[in-house]
């Protein structure tokens, strides 16, 4: 996948620095971080209703099997005790106004940037994220064949519609995106 | 379910009617007829999103079960050879207004009425479609462990939402909804 490989390029360092920030691994405190995250789920489950309401037949398998992971991974975090009504912490609250942000793009830039978003996502989660937990249950729903096969079907879609876009809006957004992960693993510097 | 049965009460006459339709099996037509129905799956699958832009977290699991279930059924109906861009039948035209006009009021009635177009179109098709067909693979969709779990779960919240609804207004439209059916079913007469 060279182009969007070539698209991330100069961010790749971002993300290196990301993945090697010295987080201070401590199950209690994770967990709490982890449930934090509710409502950033949710506004990705905004974003991606927002996508599939425009979103041709074709896309459409990827984004809806992408929507329920998104539901279950909110029940998740609703079973480990998160409360939807907690006051939203102001690093959380920056990158949901991003998605937000995001969310008025045509299709196109929204499609590309939310495979950027669960791939970089994830790619910090893996470089992060060891041991036993109940957080397992995430890393093996996300590792698991049939989210894998979404996820490469979301960079096929991806891949097709880049040529039409322009390369310095998306880095703009793929930089943004990358400052508002690293803002939020450092939660737990 | 009582409520959802009282409801519907004076219009189970009107939906023994289309079971008891005389209409023409003919392998062919009915393809045909059911490829034509791409239109009104389409309007159905832009419902079901109006309707998760808004669903609470508990609502959503069988409401993206039920979008699965529709991207599937359409890409069923290309495969068999549905034409999106083909002209539609006026009675199928009539319907999808009706879905349209239906998805400008308040959440718990689109719920309530989703519900009741799922029920209603599917003890049609029990009484009429029967034999061995490409359409078998619907049926057999439509019947499985999982779609009924969907039902169910549907069933459970229409029945949880109707005790705050105008029940004429529900009426009115269950009305509308049978006599579409009548109508789209009568093509086959």
């Amino acid at each position: 996948m060279d182009r969007l490989e070539a698209l991330l390029g100069p961010r790749q360092e971002l993300l290196h620095e990301i993945q090697a920030l010295p987080i201070r691994w401590d199950r209690e405190r994770f967990l709490f971080w982890l449930k934090q995250d509710y409502p950033f789920v949710e506004a990705l489950y905004r974003y991606l209703v927002g996508l599939l309401s425009e979103a041709p037949q074709a896309h459409r398998p990827p984004l809806v099997h992408a929507l329920l992971a998104t539901v279950e991974e909110l029940d998740w975090l609703l079973s480990q005790g998160a409360s939807p009504g907690d006051p939203v912490h102001p690093v959380r609250r920056a990158y949901i106004a991003l998605l937000e942000e995001m969310g008025g793009l045509p299709y196109p830039y929204r499609l590309v940037l939310f495979y950027f978003l669960n791939r970089l996502f994830l790619e910090a989660w893996n470089a992060h994220v060891q041991g036993e937990g109940p957080w397992q249950e995430l890393s093996e729903h996300w590792s698991a064949p049939e989210f894998q096969a979404v996820l490469f079907d979301l960079e096929v879609l991806a891949q097709g519609l880049l040529s039409q876009l322009d390369p310095s809006l998306l880095q703009g957004y793929l930089l943004r995106i990358l400052e508002m992960e690293k803002a939020t693993w450092s939660l737990l510097l």
